[in-house]
């Protein structure tokens, strides 16, 4: 069932080797004091901080920098951040880098001018905002989240062991974002490859849950099919253009809201994922890769049938034969070894993890409703020790 | 290779079957004077107008009513269209119908403070618009042409023989569009087939085209295999809700510049379709329907490893064993199969064509160049003919 929903998506987006070239018109669209957020320094290494900067001071702005963003941004970052956009009363929050860094500049545009504890606010009690929201765009130079193109905002708090992420409306959404598949060039291997899977778990994520055949389910397997076939160019030749052009592009679209409509969805990986975060600070997506094997032979036998279409339809395994549990199987199979070849963590061991984490992390997942089956906090042990132990 | 894009598409849908709740909060949005624009009364006999008139009374609004616009609507409608809304000063144009009632609002939209002739600045000379434009929003009865969320708008000249289609920018793209499944239950069936084939033939003539394998031809996939599993339902069940919501959405999909990013897009079935329709007034998905074989048999040597992919990746045909060309033979006679199964029309002579209209028809037929084989007057002619001896 497609069911009642809204759709509504404002992000513009530029996208192709000449993206940065449509900066100086976005940029008119607001005022002069521009925040600038970004990461490490990685932007600084491979030329695209410079050639940020000569586009916003051609336009005129008056740059206020907002440099360090953590992969795992931290809620002490975010009040610092926050500190920085209300005392320069900024007019749009320019953010240069990842997931991450787009997360943050979201956290940070709804966060500066809030009343209260935005962390309380905004994520512990995920309220709407309602007090001023600064503008946010995006130069997109690291590929996985969709954060260039939907509202979603996660943020860590250390102390607290929480690793919470808050999904806006259409207000939050960036207003433009640059889309350069070749500013991922020069992102290591090791987090194009996270980034990759990232992806494919989006669209599992809403995939695998409820049991309708409907056109997001036709979509989610479309994007999936693309995601595999590019990673497996990309991999070998991490400079392809069009391999890279098409994670990019998948990436957008297999978490801007697009594919989970009429879907209950089912984000258990995503929580589970992000409690090992929360403990481990590992890089986000190896966190889903660690979990995922264990967790879906979990749960197949709750989705046996949609595990079954997935192992035909993504994976053109021949399934005539089969009984559907060993079809399903077959699916999984499919996926644990495109999971190998591609090179992501299949243990959460490798990510740090160790045996007396476990309850604690249980703890920290939350355990949502929209999957096949709905987790205990024995069943969660029970698959970050699998994983521990794969 | 997906190339340079730019991807925005700001129409706010709401979608299912508490849609037209949705209407009040948009139309506070504009002023207090609204043109109401409707076909041919189909929307009085169902109670739609009736629904839609109460709200815009309780909103306070002024109504304008500019009824009868026709399936092919004319640019002599166009003219008694823009006098309604200068005259009265609109604020919005609410269209009230399919695609031919929203392609109209959009011309009227444009054309209104234009100054000159609209016909030859926006369909003879495609230039854009650099006047006034009365926002659109639309509430959608019928399904088919993607007009909801798209800037296409087609006109036809009956004086001069030429149906005419621009694509205008977002500017010019509804502002929101409303969309009740349930209201397609009343629709003929004729009409509903007829529409079914346009969703279908949209994706097609993106999808035909370029050599790449990038996420839009994934895409169109996943939209094509969609169209055909819910038309199946659709043409037993006409008041199935769940398939008439998928062929909805799956329209909209179809044609609102998603998968058509790094195609360069064919479009000659709409071209000969349309000039079809521009002599004989035919029900448009019933023109693409009844040229597309002989055409798509025509450029199959052009582009015979993409139809030999269609047959395996949108019909399931078994190809391992097949040339190419016995596979892309098989994958245009999975699409004959389908056609006659849902109850298209195959032949141009059903829709009026006689023999001495074809030189005519083919004068009307615009030859473009995104597809595999650039036609020939000639060709256009022997399509014709074929098609007319189906």
């Amino acid at each position: 069932m497609l069911g009642n929903f809204k759709y509504s998506n404002p992000t513009r987006l530029y996208f192709g080797d000449d993206a940065l070239s449509f900066l100086p018109q976005e940029l008119s669209n607001y005022g002069p004091r521009v925040m600038l957020t970004y990461g490490g320094g990685s932007i600084k290494r491979n030329g695209i901080y410079d050639e940020v900067i000569r586009c916003l001071r051609e336009a005129g702005k008056e740059v206020f920098e907002d440099p360090g963003v953590m992969s795992n941004p931290t809620v002490t970052k975010l009040y610092e951040g926050c500190s920085i956009a209300r005392e320069n009363d900024v007019d749009l929050i320019l953010a240069v880098g990842g997931g991450s860094t787009i997360d943050y500049a979201k956290a940070v545009s709804v966060s500066a001018w809030c009343d209260g504890d935005p962390w309380e606010k905004y994520y512990l009690r995920m309220e709407e905002p309602d007090n001023r929201i600064i503008p946010v765009g995006s130069v997109l130079t690291m590929v996985g989240t969709g954060s260039e193109m939907n509202g979603g905002s996660v943020i860590t708090n250390h102390e607290q062991m929480r690793k919470i992420g808050h999904v806006f409306g259409d207000n939050v959404m960036p207003k433009f974002s640059i889309l350069n598949p070749k500013y991922t060039f020069t992102v290591p291997r090791y987090q194009m490859v996270a980034g990759i899977y990232d992806i494919f778990n989006h669209i599992c994520e809403q995939y695998f849950s409820g049991e309708d055949d409907n056109t997001s389910d036709y979509l989610s397997e479309a994007l999936m099919k693309s995601v595999v076939h590019a990673s497996r160019i990309a991999v070998k030749d991490p400079e392809n253009y069009e391999a890279r052009s098409n994670l990019m592009w998948c990436a957008t679209w297999a978490l801007n809201t697009l594919i989970a409509k009429g879907k209950t969805t089912d984000w258990e990986v995503h929580m589970i994922g992000q409690a090992v975060g929360a403990y481990t600070d590992a890089t986000h997506g190896m966190t889903l890769a660690a979990v995922s094997l264990p967790y879906y032979r979990h749960i197949l036998p709750y989705g046996e049938a949609k595990f079954a279409r997935f192992a035909g339809e993504v994976w053109g395994v021949r399934t005539e034969e089969m009984t559907q549990r060993e079809a399903a199987e077959a699916g999984l199979k499919a996926l644990e070894d495109w999971m190998r070849e591609i090179g992501v963590v299949m243990s959460v061991k490798e990510l740090g993890v160790t045996e007396d984490m476990l309850e604690g992390i249980a703890d920290a997942t939350f355990l949502l409703q929209g999957g096949y089956k709905v987790l205990t906090r024995d069943e969660v042990i029970a698959i970050l020790r699998e994983s521990l132990n794969a």
